[in-house]
């Protein structure tokens, strides 16, 4: 009888080209099917995942799903396949899902996380999971903005200039609602997290770009506001580095 | 005139073989001698480090002084020293100290930390600081432990054993002060920090492999007083990984 498996993964994304399977590069999602395959020893791809991270990016309960009639336990299933996986990947749990579920269309709340090293000196103990700012950022007024960004707005002025346009060409949708949207600094360390119903793509680390700019008072609160009511992607700062980001979780 | 510099390193030690420099194997004082040398168009050697870090082991607060009777801008050192390192080191701090200090024998006190990802499934977002350990690990006991250790003690059991061999020869003093020793887990994530006046060769490590034997219930805490007492390298369980262990600071 088919199965459909849901899967939630956490991986260091730092020496892989994104989730996306794609032509002479190593990806998350070439390695989880090679694992997959080798486990049932038949060809297996992954139905979906929740969202494709990019190059550097990592994940610690991204999602996905693949169908399969195999009836071995979930247990060994995850053992086989973290057994399988390289050291950068692991399975963190498996669960059976009604046949229906779609790790991408069945998403309800995505959180990421964007870590920032803010200190003069780089740190090569955050490395690998956060991006260096080197002038002082002021975290504070950062978190009176994330404040004003929670709600339902139209975001198209933080979805990616490529996609923007071919989203109006569509006429599709690019409101969103973020739930949560918070900043906290221990030390040099700027964690931020936001939790929304979706994300529209490059949105985390385009709003963190904004941000950045704010934090370093280039612009104001005020500035946010019109980037926001602008709709416009050349109105807003550059993408944050791909390097800080983290898909934290998906909640169904 | 000769000036004594103090440096505050910081690296990732997970692609290094320590800190010492060894013949075909890069180590952190080779990637520093070098930087220090090119930065400074002569050849430099550090005079001394406070301590030897081993292979995988990480530094958030490794001192080291070099002298040098260039009269070149701290500031200036430090930022041409760190543009010539790799990602994996930086230079936190840079400090003139008198002629007279020693990175290694003006050392007073010093901190480790220890990471353990204590879950059935590895993590690889913490796989380059922390050691896995996949069976559950009872802390309040380990912590029990950790407060019995603190104090003056004969540390020889928790000696590395060739060092042990060496220093009974030379009835060198293993006694040492455990300052501070806490405990303290996080979800899955355990953080030892243990602060002392000076730590015996592999002390941490095999301080450590004992911890985790106590939180497996594997021994009880009479044994880790029995282990203490017996002043013998071999009563102790065997030493923890060196991936999870970082020198966090040193006191002068």
């Amino acid at each position: 009888m088919m199965r459909n498996i849901k899967l939630t993964l956490e991986y260091d994304g730092a020496n892989f080209f994104g989730f996306q399977r794609q032509p002479h590069h190593p990806t998350i999602q070439e390695a989880l099917e090679k694992a997959l395959s080798k486990f049932f020893d038949r060809k297996i791809k992954i139905s979906a995942a929740s969202g494709r991270t990019d190059t550097g990016v990592h994940a610690a309960g991204q999602v996905v799903n693949f169908k399969t009639d195999s009836d071995r336990e979930l247990a060994k299933i995850q053992n086989g396949l973290n057994a399988l996986l390289p050291p950068q990947i692991a399975v963190k749990a498996i669960q059976k899902v009604p046949l229906k579920f779609h790790a991408r269309y069945s998403a309800k709340l995505k959180t990421y996380e964007y870590q920032i090293w803010n200190h003069p000196v780089r740190s090569p103990l955050h490395r690998v999971r956060a991006c260096h700012i080197p002038h002082p950022l002021n975290s504070r007024k950062m978190r009176q903005a994330a404040k004003m960004l929670i709600g339902s707005h139209d975001f198209r002025s933080f979805c990616a200039a490529n996609r923007a346009l071919r989203l109006e060409s569509k006429e599709k949708n690019t409101v969103r609602t973020i739930k949560r949207f918070e900043i906290k600094r221990t030390g040099s360390l700027i964690v931020i997290r936001v939790e929304a119903n979706g994300f529209l793509y490059h949105m985390v680390r385009n709003l963190v770009g904004t941000l950045i700019e704010l934090g370093a008072e280039k612009i104001g609160l005020s500035d946010v506001q019109k980037i926001l009511k602008a709709r416009n992607r050349t109105a807003a700062p550059q993408t944050a580095p791909a390097a800080g980001l983290t898909l934290l979780s998906v909640t169904y």
